[in-house]
């Protein structure tokens, strides 16, 4: 059976390092007969010249049909004047509410080979594995009212409302500790329980779900500004992180940074199991945004695309042995010294964007 | 004409680091004649033990006749389950919205003789001098509703409001831009205006304010996810960076572990200057918290609660010299190797806070 692939390469060096993937497609349809069926669309920027949305509704619908979403990066300051409702960030936005995609997961790790790009002292991010576990259909992303009031005499108000149920704060706890049961047993849920209701409720909900059917997983609550201060002291404490959308968009964005590997990271965005088939909507992107001022060099990482189509391969299709190996390969290919400019180092030889998915595929097909 | 200081030690470390304030208060007022009388109040858990509030109405009334208030820290695992409305926190919240501090200035300085205490390598972070002015009365703190509501079926929605209006971003727009005056003349301007309308309007206001007032200034915008990354990338290209509170809670807290001097970073929350007197209210209080696991074993670190008091001459009572002085009393006991378990180093000679304190106030005493 087919396996529907849509993809969303977007703005800035996103369609570069989409290319890169698509290789990488194109070599498990012929040699693994993986089955993979592309289909394109357009998103962020580039949909708002073609047809002055984010996304058009023709895409909206292939997405929603397709097995997966592969998603590059969007905006530039080409468009940062775009009305609100149709900025480039809109698509995504769309995107992760319509597909109800409301747990993402942002992988920090740090390759051995980029440990000393990183610029906490190496000891403390060598081995660092963090999984952060971030709210993504919820919070201050979403809530209503959202707008800006004309309270005259020049004065305005610019409001947002953070709404969290039970239910959102219960399954994507569930997501946490489910994950967790997978790496070393142990969630650290973040929130301002001190000043928040709805870290007040959060905070009550991943305990009472712990205590019903996870108490075998290690729980720990942290206000999520000492969070962000425990991921810069001492990053390897944790082993997942789950909070909101809004913290999480920061504090993942910290220990991004943290690894030095930020073009490197993936992240995957899922939705709940469908209750007949088991499959889960689901999109793949990565952590960097579109970097215009490098776009169309051919220099971009592609890595962190890479390593998204490996976490789409794990999750949603479960070839594990081919995202294993992918992962692999990356990490074979740095320890070997092949580098882009981002992550350049003395004594390596660096390459562009398309030798660089060149060498992560010829290794790929080493192993 | 005397000089009316309003003293909270509050909590945990609290009281033992106010202790070493007192003896500068003391020696400044015998030898300098610096008039300073001192009133006493509890807050936070103390309070709450003592009458079932998280400050008392008298203490209130007492913080808002004074010239500024010194606060040391609240909360501890004692007061974990007391209802929200009188937890410690409350009481720092309710000082900070009654006598109407907009406006928290959070240096985060790496004291040269702690860049090796840093988590960051120490070319990133010797020398760093960041201004943080977070706005402190508004935003998602104070916002209403600020709920949880029952939905019935077990499900429950907590609620939390995010609000800004015009003239209290102008305000705090303008704090940042006059510091940045007397500092490297450079402002950079955080918020989420690519999900949050609040951002948008904060966007907007703080660019109109620079361009109506401050145009001899230099104005970055960062998006705060960004922010966060490159205050752990690069932490030296930033100046001053003015932020919402919510934001400004997260930033900060990084910033400050940053330094490696968390233990020693003090903070300064100021409200309007009086049409009259030009008497603007001021409450000073230690970045970090109450600490209770070493609280009452003579160990804590005093030196942000001094520091505090060094803001406090400088911007309570304009006593410039006095507080360079006081800020390079600590710097020099710092070079000479004394200090407390939380900095502790190599070669250097290991005290507690009494001694910290005494150390400095010899210090201050020869200079
Ligand atoms: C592009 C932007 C809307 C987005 C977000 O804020 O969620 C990005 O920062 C991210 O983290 O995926
Ligand atoms: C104690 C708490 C309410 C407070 C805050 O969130 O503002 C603290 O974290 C701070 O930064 O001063």
């Amino acid at each position: 059976t087919a396996r529907n692939l849509f993809l969303l390469p977007g703005d800035g060096i996103g369609p570069e390092a989409m290319g890169e993937v698509r290789k990488i497609i194109a070599y498990m349809n012929e040699a693994m007969n993986a089955g993979f069926v592309t289909d394109e669309g357009l998103v962020g920027g580039c949909a708002y010249d073609a047809h002055g949305a984010a996304i058009s509704e023709a895409d909206m619908q292939k997405a929603l049909a397709a097995d997966a979403v592969l998603f590059g990066a969007v905006g530039g300051p080409k468009w940062d004047s775009v009305p609100y409702e149709v900025r480039p960030e809109a698509g995504l936005l769309r995107l992760r509410k319509d597909l109800q995609l409301f747990a993402n997961l942002r992988p920090a790790i740090c390759y051995p080979a980029l440990a000393a790009a990183s610029s906490l002292k190496p000891e403390l991010v060598e081995g660092l594995d963090i999984l952060i576990i971030r709210e993504l259909t919820g919070g201050v992303y979403f809530g209503e009212p959202k707008e800006i009031i004309d309270l005259g005499n020049g004065q305005k108000r610019g409001i947002d409302t953070q709404v969290y149920d039970t239910y959102e704060i219960e399954r994507i706890a569930g997501v946490a500790f489910e994950m967790a049961r997978t790496r070393q047993n142990r969630v650290c849920s973040m929130e301002k329980r001190n000043v928040m209701k709805s870290g007040v409720l959060w905070n009550q909900v991943v305990t009472e779900t712990h205590k019903a059917k996870y108490s075998d997983v290690q729980l720990e609550h942290m206000l999520a500004d000492a969070g962000g201060m425990q991921l810069v002291r001492q990053p390897k404490q944790f082993d997942v992180i789950v909070t909101d959308n809004l913290f999480g968009d920061m504090l993942s964005d910290v220990a991004a940074m943290l690894t030095g590997s930020l073009g490197m990271l993936p992240s995957a965005s899922l939705g709940a199991p469908d209750g007949k088939t088991g499959k889960r909507k689901a999109l793949y992107e990565p952590v960097h945004g579109s970097a215009p001022d490098i776009a169309g060099k051919g220099i971009a990482n592609p890595i962190a695309m890479i390593a998204s189509f490996a976490m789409c391969l794990r999750y949603s299709f479960n070839l594990v042995k081919e995202a294993d190996d992918l992962e692999k390969a990356i990490a074979n290919v740095l320890d070997k010294g092949v580098r882009t400019g981002d992550i350049m180092a003395d004594g390596a030889r660096q390459v562009g964007t398309v030798e660089m998915g060149d060498a992560i595929l010829a290794e790929f097909k080493t192993l």
